[in-house]
């Protein structure tokens, strides 16, 4: 299939050694349902959105006057806008992994080339720093992302050579990372950049160049850091923490600081763990992983309860209304889940996965693929403003979906995952296949005893029954394993088991013959979850999941002139309708008292109402509309 | 006592016409208790240390270095630290009016020298701008802060003219004063500054010199807000509306954007509407302050949910762990509602600064009076740390009270209310005295019928027994008045009446004679105070109120090793305690699950523990600690 790089194929992370395999492009594609639609809509619509606006506004403009000696005082965008066209290569290098496309890939071709233009003799790549009339390179370790952008080229070139092409993007990058290496190698500078992402490029470059001085160079940016050697710059009110310079990655057992930088900075500490055998350090990022699951994190699994600083708050400190939930900290979360998935096999990791995708990072595009929510609340109490489709939005502050953003990591970063969504489905080991995430997708790959081929159907995630045909088997017993979601309480099979365990896994542990089905019945009908109560932001409030999704109560489904502000349900009032989860939802009379505050808890009569739930990713699709996911619970 | 301005005195506000007269430090001073020891901490503490500060850091030898014509490159601090040593001249000048002290004399003197030499020959003063090697005059009106520091200067001015001396300062103030009408007057810059509170300054000074083109320039600068004229410049996401910018005062209900500036702003458009008998301005500024108060004001009195721009969040948005109830939107808030006050006789107005002044503003000093809080959270989650006593802090961000910071508003802003805080106290009219606070005072003034002289006695806000001993009265009748507070439900005068309402006043309407005793008795047994439940993050929370007094469960009074974060109370337990109010609170077993979502609500075992409650304002003086002011209702 790929004739140029076959045996070097895989996903985003390649580990040499874990106890689940990854699979390739050519081993897992998804093949219709929900998660085809979304692939879609990404492939033919936000793709060519990235590559407009960046056109439009000069970012990608921005390599042609570097190369051209024209970039000092002409640069566009902020510092670190290179890497959200390396975020775009890095989606059409696997969009054109999973499946080609002449034109596609002729728009691919033309914009690294460009890309490779601007590369300075040296190696080094940036369009902000080092020519002439600007600044020096490096001179901003903190803001200047030099590195960080240097990571996501790591990461496309990666997406080339995993998708089976050894051309023009691999060669820059290995150029860069020998420039990365003579510069900031051992015995050279001993610094760090303020925003961690280089280390997980790095890595993966090693794994599939099988330079070891890339796995070295990831070793030293991590173990670098946490000595405050970003704190000589002063940088307002955030401190070390924000960069997580505070305290070495394998000296805490908390996740703090800018949620995004703190979860790649994990991510990348694992990839080094892995490979270097660094037991120590693995298990630091795990109990991170735990801790921050356990007391920071959203019921969306998002993560980042500061605007101010986008970071993470202190335990339990999960305000709805002012939640960040950063699109690019869910996919950071994702990135960091499915390398614990792989190096642990702990169905934990793949839960989050499931959760982060389809309630954070799913929430952000909009149904046409063109607009996007860069943070993530959980509470709406004014209906957002619609964006202008023609110029750049900040980031947040009651906005609905914007086409693009000044600092616009999430466009991008939604892009390149969406394209490769797949990979992250299922693993493999010698014995067999694991299936974590359901949806309509085919398997092909190779076991100890010989190929399998397996066709998995679902209308997942509103439907919860999960069904895989077995196209092709090896002669001799395997080993397939399908997650039980941790919610899924009443999971069945109705092939193999009548009840299972949530949290767990069926099992089917034999020969299997082409043609057979096996099945597993996940419970989807609503339900109600309540909060830790240490959890002050929500106390006495209840959301609704149903199977995977987080719902929503929306504006859009009151009565006109309510808002969701004024009302409470009966969490006992939740059923399943016809089009979806029903509650019956109460308007508060409240009075509008001179003072808020007063010596008795009396509320005026009431109004009633049957409303319609959303789910969370799918909300303020119908415009500008109130909306929470916690309801005050009726007292 | 004051032989070169008789006549003329009065406290920081002294409209032409008003409801209720102000009284100056001629004819009201505090005598004792609370309130004394206060004031005498910050004559003797703050001053100086807000002096040595300065001094160390070259905030004042800035205008040396300007003076001398070497400020460029040299300028210390941040565009706008001249205010700092405007507010300090103006609580120095308050504190001379209050006690004259020759030692403190010569350095406010000599100080005031240091400042006039700053000052150009066309009147303008500013030490970051307009000389050589420095930005352009009003190069920068959104952040420049030129014409905000002007506003302090002329205040300051103003308080040592209202204190009876009109020498350098005053003189400084006028030509300062001549050269923005040259600037900014009728068919010159049609500009405002990013910061409103000049508008207050000039006001105030047309009042005291009679110069009517300083009321006109008020005017001016109220009028021209709210066109967006501050939006050309682009400002990250908050927009016109951090500037108040969006919409013209007299056009809006709402309280929004940056706190402090729209309390400033609010405060000196009312002066203008007062001035210019302007009743549709007056009415929106009092539109303004009722809705803030009924959605968007913490129980302290603090005002700001945001620390992203310190702003106003949406209506019964009120978190209290990220409240930033900065300092000095409290001092504006307090400015504001003495304001309204003064124009309509209305107590909602001195309830609100009672409950400011003590629950926000006194918060803020160490009990030393060397240190500050600049926000003023309802929850400390984590127990601060203890800022270094000789660095400069940020200004938030889970630190305990700090002795200076980077942006250092607040504690010259304490100096400054601290030194006049007696001045809020009461009022006169023609026919008699409104007494609005409480405390040992006395007033000597002069009504329509003759001189009257009253002691004022109370160890309030601990005690609520408040005695008026009548010293001398004219011999016909008076129209005494002492506010009951609208939580004083219960409230009596032995000497009176048995039954008062709260939110009304004790009225007494006779003859006073020399040597009797009116008294006030104020209901001070402890209180629980639910809210409105639309302020969601408080939801099923209560607080406990005794007299004026917020107060607060810090760890401090709990076992070792409890956090305010795990306990929960019963608010049925609240008793008065010989200590002050105790409550029940539980301390819950919570189990530390690997995710804090579940289908139930279940809590294991609880332990008990009877815990004092401490003031909010005095939280913190034992050392670093929890702290919660809203405690969760136990299920």
């Amino acid at each position: 299939m790929h004739p140029l790089l076959t045996g070097l194929t895989g996903g985003p992370v390649r580990p040499s050694r874990s106890l689940l395999r990854p699979l390739g492009t050519d081993e897992i594609s998804i093949t219709g349902g929900f998660w085809a639609h979304k692939q879609r809509v990404n492939s033919e619509a936000t793709l060519a959105h990235c590559e407009e606006w960046m056109e439009r506004i000069g970012w990608i403009g921005n390599f042609d006057r570097a190369a051209s000696g024209t970039i000092a005082g002409h640069h566009a965008g902020i510092e670190f806008v290179d890497s959200e066209v390396y975020k775009l290569l890095e989606a059409m290098a696997w969009e054109l992994g999973r499946e080609p496309d002449a034109a596609l890939e002729a728009r691919y071709t033309a914009l690294v080339a460009r890309v490779a233009a601007a590369q300075e003799d040296d190696g080094y790549l940036h369009t902000s720093f080092g020519r002439p009339g600007q600044p020096e390179r490096y001179s901003n370790l903190e803001f200047g992302h030099e590195l960080y952008c240097f990571g996501h080229l790591f990461q496309a070139a990666v997406a080339r050579l995993r998708t089976g092409y050894d051309d023009l993007l691999p060669q820059v990058a290995r150029r860069l990372a020998d420039h990365v290496h003579a510069e900031f190698g051992p015995s050279r500078r001993a610094a760090v950049c303020g925003h961690p992402e280089i280390e997980m490029g790095l890595v993966e470059l090693a794994r599939i160049t099988g330079d070891s001085r890339h796995l070295e160079q990831a070793r030293l940016f991590i173990e670098r850091r946490g000595h405050g050697t970003l704190s000589a710059s002063s940088f307002g009110p955030f401190g070390d923490e924000y960069f997580q310079d505070d305290v070495p990655v394998r000296e805490t057992d908390t996740m703090r600081g800018h949620a995004v930088r703190a979860l790649y900075l994990a991510a990348g500490a694992l990839d080094v763990a892995d490979e270097t055998g660094d037991s120590v350090l693995e298990d630091a990022v795990a109990r991170q992983w735990a801790n921050a699951v356990a007391r920071r994190t959203y019921l969306t699994g998002g993560a980042g309860s500061h605007h101010q600083d986008e970071a993470y708050g202190d335990d339990f400190e999960l305000p709805p209304d002012r939640a960040y939930a950063e699109t690019c900290a869910g996919i950071a979360s994702v990135m960091l889940s499915w390398r614990l998935l792989l190096a642990t096999g702990a169905e934990q990791y793949a839960d989050l996965v499931e959760r982060t995708l389809l309630n954070n990072v799913l929430a952000s595009p909009r149904e046409d693929g063109r607009a996007f929510f860069y943070t993530n609340t959980l509470h709406q109490r004014t209906p957002g403003a619609v964006p202008s489709e023609h110029e750049l939005s900040h980031r947040a502050e009651s906005s609905l979906r914007a086409p693009w953003f000044e600092v616009s990591c999430c466009p991008t970063n939604v892009a390149r995952t969406l394209a490769s969504v797949g990979l992250y489905f299922a693993t493999a080991t010698g014995a067999g296949i694991q299936l974590h995430q359901y949806g309509d997708y085919r398997i092909d790959t190779a076991l100890d005893a010989g190929r399998i081929r397996l066709q998995v159907r679902s209308g997942y995630p509103l439907d919860g029954a999960v069904e895989v045909v077995v196209l092709e088997a090896p002669a001799t017993e395997v080993d397939l394993r399908l997650r039980v979601p941790a919610w899924a309480a009443g999971a069945a099979s109705l092939s193999e088991q009548p009840h299972l365990d949530a949290g767990t896994h069926l099992e089917v542990r034999r020969v299997l013959r082409a043609g057979e089905v096996i099945r597993l019945d996940l419970p989807m009908q609503p339900r109600v979850t309540w909060p830790d109560r240490r959890i002050d932001a929500i106390r006495g409030d209840f959301a609704v999941e149903a199977g995977p999704l987080v719902m929503v109560l929306e504006s859009a489904d009151l009565p006109d002139g309510w808002s969701v502000n004024e009302v409470e349900a009966d969490a006992a009032s939740l059923v399943a309708g016809p089009d979806g989860p029903q509650i019956t939802v109460t308007r508060r009379a409240d009075a509008d008292a001179a003072w808020p505050y007063a010596p008795d808890r009396a509320r005026p009569a009431l109004q009633h109402h049957t409303a319609r739930l959303t789910p969370y990713h799918a909300w303020a699709n119908r415009g500008p509309s109130t909306m929470r996911v916690w309801i005050p619970q009726a007292e």
